[in-house]
């Protein structure tokens, strides 16, 4: 594919912004915007700087003008958006989870195959350049035998009853929340850095707050501390999805692990928190400090800092500027973007795609399982 | 009881010169000690700079001239001296497991209660002033509902398998290792935080190091990093006792949990660390960093450093010394002495006693049936 | 001026892809770029993305086809250029220093203001929301009377002697380094922050390799740790500019600071701590920890994440995406070009400029004057 | 000297208490102690556990029963106080400063040594172990010449108007308040640990608050945040001793440094930062976190904990509880007066001493004449 790729965005959420943002640095044309009403769509693509709305999502997915599609869609339209983007030919950036069941993912995962396009998901804290060294580091066997694989992904934007969000909806988001939301991002990193696959697991879920605000808030938009305001007026709903999962497992390759999910986890962000612990060395994550990697030896902790001198040629090439001038979450998604416009123009296949998002829409389906069923579960290979 | 208090310990190794530290901080008399053999029980005395040398713990335990027994043996002596010692009417401090079954702690207790003699475990990470705090800040109900409890435990001091000690061997260490050894402090310490019991829990555990030195070295005393030695000259033995335990809990109060106990994180010396997320505010504490706690709130977390002025009683009783001068293990330990001894003399009670010691030996049985059973095992309250 | 901005970037270094990006995603064309050979405009013009390449940066700065120009080249170019281009009526966006001298900053920024050009200056970690945040705490007065105002800005690109890069040579860099290049941030930080204005200051400058490697590197392209390589191979310069500079100073408002700013600092990357210390409250901003911020307080420290909702305006409307998701550098630098060209077109003037510049010349003067005269030396309103 | 030494402590204070604690650690008798009247020191020798009081001071320091007298009144006291246990031939610990002038603490210097006892000044951070290692990593020469010596000494309990102190007040506490008291801190342990001598200084002094709460209260007893009472019932007197102090210096053997000291600076409690940066390494210590040393490198950042089994021998002996068991202030006491009861024996002298304290007097004297006549300042040897 020659000239500048042309993309378009359906959706015009908080990550809308974010895809926009990375397609304009990777030097593209932001072709389009869809939100969820016409006028929505013309106000996002103003904003956006898109050349032009779309009336409806579907027209966006399937327009002539379009080489990329991103689906930026709350959870539920993901599945046949991404279907309808497929059998157009498009090529597919898909927000995870790409289905709300195992089965609809791995078959998005078949068509895209069929198609023969290229079909991202952005599982994008792969793009911190210190988790691609700490993958550098495990999978060139230096740090010994990966033994337990452990940590946590914690927020608090749902802490309170008051917060809500369509998140919340299993209608709209899906039967599980904060894991398919944010735990498959820790089990996707912990894979794709250790090569380890989780192969059976026991959960337990928790729904603290049985009812929340009906009031269905924007993205990421839960009211301030404190400011819950006036809780009578509010209606509640019964809430089915989980606030929180804990995890055990074991993986292919004889480790042990645990994880911890939570959305109701007051003062923690974005805390998603990774350690493997192997025969010499253990390898420490965190992505609210993603500048740094800590390798724990009996002698000491060594602190790695980002700096492309230094680092393995995966971490090295995306670190873009000097050590100590922190790089975040945009350069994450616009290194992601960089990554499918090269396997789009042919080149080399780097980025996370459909079959990673099935992977966790498996894993998905085996915590529900588990915790529904309180027994160990396998997770389909 | 009246005049200078008359302590006798039973054990010589690293924790014994901690016992000796915090009697004499608390201006008892040492009066003996004892160890593995009669010509070692005279070095420790003249090590620890008590009054006399026993032959044998049996003798110390029972012996007219001492009012309080310090039990600091391997952990297969602790029941027998115990029993010994409880019998011929001593007050009791012994280190912990207290026994390796459930039932022999359970007996213990039940004997030191008809013996109506103080009977104190050295749960000693109760005595971090912010730990106290944490305690204060959960029980007051001022942070709302606890939702979710969970954390780790995590040393390096068995990471390689040339390390070893008398506690990877089941008859000497009992059948449990990582778990009872400091999952067991974890557990103590969560509990008496939140008010919350473990009411059923689902375990994995790992064993690492399928076989390890048969050398059996002495207490804390792996080899330095790198320094395993001409292993070809060391024999090896089968281990059964578990490196590592994951944990999946729920408490009787509608709280889940998890948490991670092992001993082979390199890099991780003692890292026992422990979130309460609670509907208006998560509680950490790090015992590693010990003074100061953290208070995650939406809005902001704050970091609490230890200030008596500004303590809950129960905190500020502790803190002897103004804050950002670090108060750290010893002090803990010299005020549990303190508390053992107030109760000698007749004042409250405010130490970790036997039934707490006998409630980790029931949460330590539950573990291993777990792992065993790979099921959710119920905990008897 | 209306339609898509039209800029152009002399110099093709680090902080050029770094200027670009920002360009991109303000949504501007990036039309032009020049190197320090014509060939090298060429190279530079594909991998930045750029419409053309101009053979000099002469040309560049004067073309026609160019609205904004950015001055990315070495030190000692920014003067010429940054004239040429303001006499043709350009807006200038010019790296620090704009000149290497007090007078010739000065000269500039009067010039700016007669042709009524907009004349901005990256001091971009203005752009931190958390920076901004600290700004709006202190300016409000909620933290009471600052007292003082202390910290450091610590690199170590340069600690060995085998570092060398154009930047130590004065003929290119200027008299000042360490100062000029990375003590003018803090200062600007500094005075930008509180309100206050040095008044007077004491500096010692330390030049601890008196000679360096003749071999002029590209910009922080210092060897890898422990690679200098051959060394007896490289020919060597007498050094002159400052290695490290320490400065006692005291403002306009009372408040009395230090500072100490250096190149040679082992594992130090980019270290640029400041603290507030007011008499309610003391205020930390860390550039490399740039997401939070720390209030001291008697009862306890705050530790503020950055978070739309509960930040300043001025700080808010830096927040672009949800708290947890690390914004960096590139991102300060994206929102001072959106702000640039806000001013271009005839919007509020938020962005540092000449005169700023101007006011770390002054500084930069005084320190290498107190540093010679070994006295307390007045710095200019 | 043979048998258990006998110990006796004039001042009642929180110091006390933690003298009174080492010294039994040690394995001493505490025979008596003093206080501001005989009734306070009656209650002191209950509260501490002394075999008796005294009735003044100054019987005490001359009473026949003592081997060993501590000295831990007010300031003004120390020197005639000392002067008198000399005459008398007791052994002397003695808090800084040791005299509220240069020239007095010489005088005592020589003194001392005619008289052939041991003379002891408790600057205890030279006991934590991980300041020993830095010592002896710095001394090895293993981290290439010393090129910068920096950091703080902050504290916040008289950040409020509202707080006082006997230290405040300059016939009571000497003419340098926050240099004097913990200026002299950071400098001994910068000049312990790297072997160099500060030469020359200049400094600026602060005096926030001009007027203080005349209430003289305890030691350390600022009242808690926010309480500050009723002030307009409190009088308020005119202060004169120094809040805060910059430093700038040179050392004898080339170095550049610069150091804080600050008693207003709200939210550090006790905040001693100390960084070397040396050609290959920087070295950091922080007393707030004493369990870890921070070993700078181009590289990376080693974070080394206190492990005996890998730490230099002066560091080694220090470290007496396995790594993650934190060792405190207390304890860091304990091994002062260890090692000046062995000194006191005829064992090896290890300890600070007089003409160590001598030297922060020549210091403190340096620091009040540059900020006098605001010029640079040499420091006699």
């Amino acid at each position: 594919m020659h000239g500048q790729l042309r993309v378009a965005i359906a959706g015009a959420g908080m990550v809308a912004r974010v895809h926009a943002d990375a397609v304009r640095r990777a030097g593209a044309r932001l072709v389009g915007v869809s939100a969820s009403t016409p006028e929505r769509g013309k106000a996002a693509a103003a904003e956006l700087g898109a050349e032009r709305a779309y009336d409806t999502s579907e027209d966006l997915v399937v327009s002539d003008e379009v080489d990329i599609v991103h689906i930026c869609t709350p959870n539920g339209l993901h599945h046949p958006l991404a279907e309808l983007a497929l059998r157009a030919g498009k090529h597919v950036v898909c927000e995870k989870p790409l289905a709300t069941s195992a089965a609809q993912a791995a078959e998005l995962t078949r068509l895209a195959a069929e198609q023969r396009v290229v079909a991202a998901v952005p599982f994008v804290y792969r793009y911190h350049p210190m988790a691609a060294e700490a993958r550098a580091r495990v999978r060139s066997g230096a740090l010994g035998a990966v033994h337990l694989l452990h940590g946590h992904y914690l927020q608090d934007w749902l802490a309170d009853p008051a917060d809500s969000n369509w998140r919340v909806d299993p209608v709209v988001g899906g039967p599980s929340r904060a894991f398919a939301d944010i735990g498959s991002h820790w089990c996707d990193l912990a894979e794709w850095i250790t090569g380890h696959r989780i192969t059976e697991l026991v959960a337990s879920t928790a729904t603290v707050h049985g009812e929340r605000s009906a009031a269905m808030s924007g993205t990421f938009s839960a009211p301030a501390a404190g400011g819950a305001g006036d809780r009578q007026a509010v209606t509640t709903e019964a809430v089915t999805t989980e606030d929180a999962a804990h995890l055990l497992f074991r993986t292919d390759r004889g480790a042990t692990g645990s994880l911890l999910v939570s959305q109701v986890s007051p003062g923690r962000k974005n805390r998603l928190w990774l350690e493997v612990d192997a025969a010499d060395a253990s390898v420490t994550f965190d992505q609210e400090n993603p500048e740094t990697l800590l390798l724990g030896r009996r002698a000491s902790t060594e602190v790695l800092s980002r700096d492309a001198a230094l680092l393995a040629p995966d971490a090295a090439r995306l670190s873009t500027v000097p050590p100590g001038h922190p790089l975040g979450y945009q350069d994450c998604f616009a290194a992601f973007v960089r990554d499918v416009h090269d396997a789009v123009r042919g080149g080399e296949v780097r980025h996370p795609g459909f079959a990673d998002a099935a992977r966790t829409a498996a894993l998905t389906d085996a915590v529900l399982d588990s915790a529904h069923t309180r027994s160990w579960t396998e997770v389909p290979a």
